[in-house]
């Protein structure tokens, strides 16, 4: 067995109207292959029982975030309700550098701030529902909801998908399965793209002077 | 189930030096993936018996060739010991459009030529030996040859790998089993690449009208 080159990590973006079934494939994958992690977001918001320093966010003060702007030491950010929400860029890059990929929640606006940020490094997935007819059955089974809450859902579903042409790849999700077994071809296909693998050069020379 | 939203197909370009295992990997992959087919050359050199025009070759006379190179209706051609070979653009893009995939099993010379005339239809991926004494010992094991002839092989497979630069994804054959997952890892992924999938701006409009 020979030492495969190696190679730089790669930046995963999903992106997908709520209800389009992005959060179970999200888990799955994150179950199933060992060599990606979710990248942890900082935030000003009060921490919640059960979350932990640096495993579910990084706590900041508002004036803690907005330096961390004004350094431009964030991958993207946006601010939701009052609070800030943020990808700082050194644990991600360290990620990157060592081989491990990064996996990123975020919607289509973050993901146009990580592509501007992070170049080839990022590659960006985006999830469509079947039909919407079966997105709206989906909104509603979410719980006892009123018909215009389902409506306003509906609309905001529809802002996101607007946005599909922005991504590298477009999944149906009309088959969880089928849906993650794509995912899988993406990764495993982008971590054998020739620019991705940084110790190429180096196993090809000694390959041709050996 | 929803239908899926259709493709273009895409042409799939293996290269690799004599002795990387270039010939189990796309026999394997042919037998597999029935949704990819080998592309059939145009060749002037004489038919051997079995062959059938069109299954194995489009044979043809010098002069047509040379006309066929004038009308600009190869995708790609060389002379090799006096006779021409060349793949016929006709065919190909009729598969391409029906969303059929297309083998090529061609040198970098060909590969180089099919990225000119196909553009982002062209999918290429170069398969590296992991070792030149493995290159070497796969050589020798074809035959009893003279340790001149290997030298020479080793010189072509040399001139050959300089080119894995030119190409989108690069494999190093270690493990054939692992070789081909990336194979398939590639093909399922540039098949959901949001720009190869045709019905895409269809299924979206009516997604969001309906």
């Amino acid at each position: 067995m020979t030492e495969q080159a190696s190679r730089r990590g790669l930046m995963l973006v999903f992106c997908a109207p709520s209800g389009a079934g992005k959060t179970t494939i999200t888990r799955q994958l994150l179950e199933k292959d060992h060599k990606i992690s979710l990248s942890v977001s900082a935030t000003t918001r009060e921490s919640r029982p059960g979350e932990d320093e640096g495993t579910h966010y990084f706590f900041k003060s508002v004036d803690e975030f907005k330096h961390m702007i004004a350094d431009d030491e964030l991958l993207e950010w946006a601010e939701v309700f009052g609070n800030y929400y943020g990808t700082p860029m050194a644990p991600v890059e360290k990620a990157l550098s060592e081989g491990h990929d990064v996996l990123f929640d975020i919607d289509w606006q973050g993901a146009r701030q990580l592509r501007e940020k992070g170049g080839d490094d990022v590659v960006s997935v985006f999830v469509l529902p079947p039909s919407s007819g079966e997105l709206e059955r989906r909104l509603r089974d979410r719980g006892q909801d009123a018909d215009d809450v389902i409506m306003k859902r509906m609309a905001k579903a529809g802002a996101e998908i607007s946005h599909w042409e922005e991504f590298d790849y477009v999944l149906i999700n009309d088959d969880l399965e089928r849906c993650l077994a794509d995912v899988e071809h993406i990764i495993g296909a982008e971590r054998v793209k020739r620019a991705r693998q940084t110790g190429l050069p180096g196993f090809v020379k000694k390959l041709l002077t050996d």
